[in-house]
C-alpha cells in the first residue's frame, strides 16, 4: 500500500487526524522555533531540552542549563537569549544540552511526542533536502505538524508544509484535504517565495517585535544539513 | 477603522479565533448542508430548523415536521429524505419548516449561534453575488465558519470562503492567514474551479456514497438568490 500524508494545522486539530499508526511526525513553526532549533544543530549543540512551562525552564536554569525561548515573541526575563535563529548561533551553545521554551513550538512537540509518532522530527525550509530524502528513506505515513499560532493557522507554517509534501510525491499518495491545500500554497509561493511570505500575518507581528531579521534566514532552503530528532525528552541530530 | 475578514478552517478552532464582536458568521458546508439549504430556500421552504442531534430530530418527526439530513453521508432511518441539494428540490418543502440534521454542517450553525455573531448566515457558490453584496452593505466584521470534515480542514470549503474574501476587497483588511490562504487558493481555482475541485478529498468519499450528483450545482455560482439568516432557532431567507 502507498504511504500517506497529512497535515495538521493546530496541535488543537491534532486529535482528530487520521494518521495514528506507523506515522514520522514532522514540525513546522519555521519562523520561530524549529528554524531555531535547526540553526542551533547547524552551530554544533548537543541537544535540546524543549519544556512548555516556565516552571520546567526555571527547574533547568537552577542547574545551571542554559535556557532560551519566548513567551509572545519576547524573551523571559531568566532567559539566556530568545528564540531567534541567530540567538542560537552562538559559541556558547557547542556541545551544551540547552534548554528550549516558546509560546507554540513546545506545543507542538510536546503534542507530538504524546500522540505517538514512530518518530518526530524537526522541519524547517534550511533542512527540507536532508529532511527529505531521509523520509523518502522510511516506509511510515508522514504527518506534518504545524504549530499554529495559538491555535490558530499559519501561513508560512503551511507553505512549507506543501514545500515538504511537493518532494515527497514518489510513493506517497496524498488525498488529505490540508495536505493538497499546502501544495497549491507552495505552487503559488515557491517561484517567489520570500515575496509570497510578506503577506504572512505573523511576519507583521514578528516585525513588530523586531524579529523580523530571520526573515531571509528562514526562507533561503537547504543551508543547514541537520535533522533534530525526538529521543526521550530531548532534541538530537540524527547525523551526530 | 478598516472592517477585518477571518476565516475558521472548523468548528474545534472557532474558540481559538480573533474576531468576536459585531462579526457577520458565514457557513460553509458546500458539499453538502449550505449548498443544500440554499437550494431548499431558492425551492421554496419556508423554514429550516438546524438540530444537531438525532434524539431532536426525532421529536420533531414526531410532531410531524418533515426531517432531512444525514449522518456520515447516508440517510438516517426515519428521515423524510437526505442531505442532497437535488433531495430539497421538492414541492412537499414550499411553505413547509422542516428539520435538518447533518453530520458536521448543523454543528458549524450551533457553534455560531453559541459564538454569538450578530448574524449567522449561509453561503455557498449558489448565492456567492447576493450574499457578498449584503455583507458589503453592512458595517461588521466577517468570520467565515467551514464545517470541515470531522473537524478536519476541508478544500472546498476554503476555496468557497477564499471567494467570498475575494469580492470583499472594498472597505476590508485582511491579514488573517487562513483567509490570506483561501483567497490563494480561490487564486489557484478559479479559473477551472470544477477541475479544480476534482481533487478534493471529501468529493471520493461523497462518489463513493453516490452524491456526486450534486458537484455541477455546488461548484455553479449564482443560482440562487437567497440569505438563509439564522433568527432564534431556525434558518430564514432574508428577501422573504
Amino acid at each position: 500500500m502507498s504511504r500517506r500524508a497529512e497535515v495538521v494545522f493546530s496541535p488543537a486539530l491534532f486529535p482528530y487526524r487520521r494518521l495514528k499508526e506507523n506515522t514520522i511526525i514532522v514540525i513546522s513553526d519555521i519562523l520561530r522555533a524549529t528554524t531555531s532549533i535547526c540553526a542551533a544543530f547547524n552551530h554544533g549543540v548537543g541537544a535540546i531540552i524543549p519544556v512548555e512551562t516556565l516552571e520546567e525552564a526555571r527547574v533547568y536554569k537552577d542547574k545551571g542549563y542554559i535556557v532560551a525561548g519566548e513567551r509572545i515573541e519576547h524573551s523571559f526575563e531568566f532567559a539566556d537569549f530568545g528564540n531567534s535563529a541567530y540567538d542560537f548561533m552562538n559559541d556558547d551553545i557547542i556541545g551544551k544540552e540547552v534548554v528550549h521554551s516558546t509560546t507554540n513550538g513546545t506545543v507542538a512537540i510536546t503534542t507530538a511526542k504524546e500522540g505517538g509518532g514512530d518518530e518526530v522530527l524537526i522541519g524547517s525550509f534550511t533542512n527540507l533536502k536532508v529532511l527529505t530524502d531521509y523520509i523518502l528513506e522510511k516506509n511510515h505515513d508522514v504527518i506534518v505538524l504545524c504549530s499554529g499560532w495559538n491555535n490558530q493557522f499559519c501561513l508560512e507554517d503551511s507553505v512549507y508544509a506543501g514545500a515538504l509534501l511537493d518532494v515527497l510525491t514518489t510513493g506517497f499518495t496524498i488525498r488529505d484535504d490540508a495536505a493538497i491545500a499546502c501544495i497549491e500554497l507552495w505552487y503559488r509561493a515557491k517561484d517567489d517565495l520570500k515575496g509570497f511570505m510578506e503577506k504572512a500575518s505573523h511576519l507583521h507581528r514578528l516585525r513588530k517585535y523586531n524579529m523580523g531579521e530571520v526573515f531571509d534566514l528562514t526562507f533561503t532552503l537547504n543551508t543547514m544539513p541537520v535533522i533534530p530528532r525526538l529521543e526521550g525528552d530531548r532534541l538530537v541530530d540524527i547525523f551526530k
